[in-house]
C-alpha cells in the first residue's frame, strides 16, 4: 500500500471540501477525528499500562473548539490542569493536540515549555496530525523547543502530511469519512479501514518518498 | 446490573439537557448514536453473512436528518432505493430507524407497507430505539400493522424504554455520552462500556418489571 501525503494547503482544501462538498458539519468532523485519535491511543497503549491520559490542547481546530468541549468534559468528570508539567508526573500517555497542519513559523508562548517537557518525557507521546512544532512540509526543527522531539505515535488525519518521511514510530491513518470522489481529487489512496475502527496502522516503509 | 428504563417524556427532556447542561450538539449526538448501530449491527451481523444492510429511514431524527446526511451518503457512494418491499429481496439486514422514541398513535403513510414487511421478512432486523410502531410505553400494538413485529435485535439509545419488557431479541444499549450527573438526574444506571465500544449488550432479563 502506498500511502500519499497531502500538503498542508491540500489538507486545508480537503476540509472545505468535506464540509461543502461532502456536507459534513465541523462537529461531525471533529468528533470522528477525536475517535480516531482515542482508538490509536486505546491500541498502543493498553488499560493495564494505565489509565491517566493527559492531552495537551492548543488553541486551534488542533485542541477542539475549546469552550464547549471543555464543558462537555468537566460533565464527563474529566479534570483539567494548568500546570502541564506537573500533571506529567501523574500522567500515563500524553496526547499532543497543539498544532496541527495549519501550523508554520515559530512556537509561541506559552508552548515553548509544553513542546521541551514532550521531547524529555519518558511517556509515550501520541501527536495529532502533527508533532507540534515540526513543520509540515519539511519535518523536525533544526533548532528551537522542537528540536529532537519525537513522538511515539503519530495519528494523520484524513491523510498523512509530508513530514510523516522524518517520523520513525507507530503511525495511525484516521478520519473514516473521505469519500472515494474527494480522495481522487487529492490524489489519496484510501486505508482500508477493518469492521469498525476509525483508524488503520500503516507501516512506515511504505510512504513513498 | 439492573437496567432502568426512561419514559418517553424523560427522553426528550435527557436530550435537551445533553444539549443544554451538557453543551453537545445535535451533530455530535446523532453521529455517536448513528456510531452506536452500526457497532450493534456489527456484532449481531458479520461480515460473513453478506454487506447489504438496508436502512429504513424514517421522517424524524430516529432517521437522521435527512437532506445533509443524505448528501454524505451518496458521495460515500451508498444506493437510495425508493421501492423499499424489492430492496428486502436483495438485502442481508434491516435496520428499522422509522420511529424513536416520540412516536404515538397511528401509523402514518406511506409506513404501513414498510412495517408490514418488517413483519413479514425473514431477515434479521434491528431497530433503533423502538420497534417501529410499538407503543414507547405499552409495547407492541394490538392492531395494525405492527402487530405480531418483533425484531431480531433492539438498540437502545441512552436508556431503555418502558417497550424493552416486551422485547425478546438481543439488545444494546448505546450512546456513550451520558454524563454521571445526567444519568443520576433521571435515575439511570450506566452500562460499563469496554474498550473502545459504544454499545454494550444487556440481557433482558436484567430489565426490572
Amino acid at each position: 500500500m502506498a500511502l500519499k501525503t497531502l500538503s498542508a494547503k491540500n489538507a486545508a482544501a480537503l476540509d472545505k471540501d468535506l464540509m461543502s462538498v461532502g456536507a459534513f458539519s465541523i462537529d461531525q468532523l471533529m468528533e470522528l477525528a477525536g475517535l480516531s485519535v482515542s482508538q490509536a491511543v486505546f491500541r498502543v497503549h493498553p488499560l493495564s499500562r494505565g489509565r491517566r491520559i493527559l492531552v495537551a490542547c492548543g488553541p486551534g481546530n488542533n485542541g477542539g473548539d475549546g469552550l464547549r468541549l471543555a464543558t462537555q468534559l468537566r460533565n464527563l468528570g474529566v479534570p483539567f490542569v494548568d500546570d502541564f508539567e506537573s500533571a506529567m508526573t501523574e500522567a500515563d500517555h500524553v496526547v499532543d493536540a497543539i498544532f496541527g497542519f495549519s501550523f508554520s513559523g515559530e512556537v509561541r508562548e506559552p508552548f515553548p515549555a509544553v513542546i521541551k517537557a514532550l521531547k524529555e518525557t519518558s511517556l509515550p507521546v501520541t501527536s495529532v496530525d502533527a508533532p507540534s512544532s515540526w513543520s509540515i512540509e519539511d519535518g523536525p526543527p533544526v533548532s528551537g523547543p522542537g528540536n529532537g522531539f519525537h513522538p511515539s505515535t503519530l495519528v494523520s488525519l484524513t491523510a498523512p502530511k509530508p513530514l510523516v518521511k522524518w517520523f520513525t514510530g507507530r503511525h495511525f491513518i484516521g478520519g473514516r469519512f473521505v469519500s472515494p470522489d474527494i480522495a481522487k481529487k487529492y490524489n489519496l489512496e484510501l486505508p482500508a479501514y477493518e469492521g469498525i475502527d476509525q483508524v488503520v496502522e500503516v507501516e512506515n516503509i511504505a510512504i513513498k518518498l
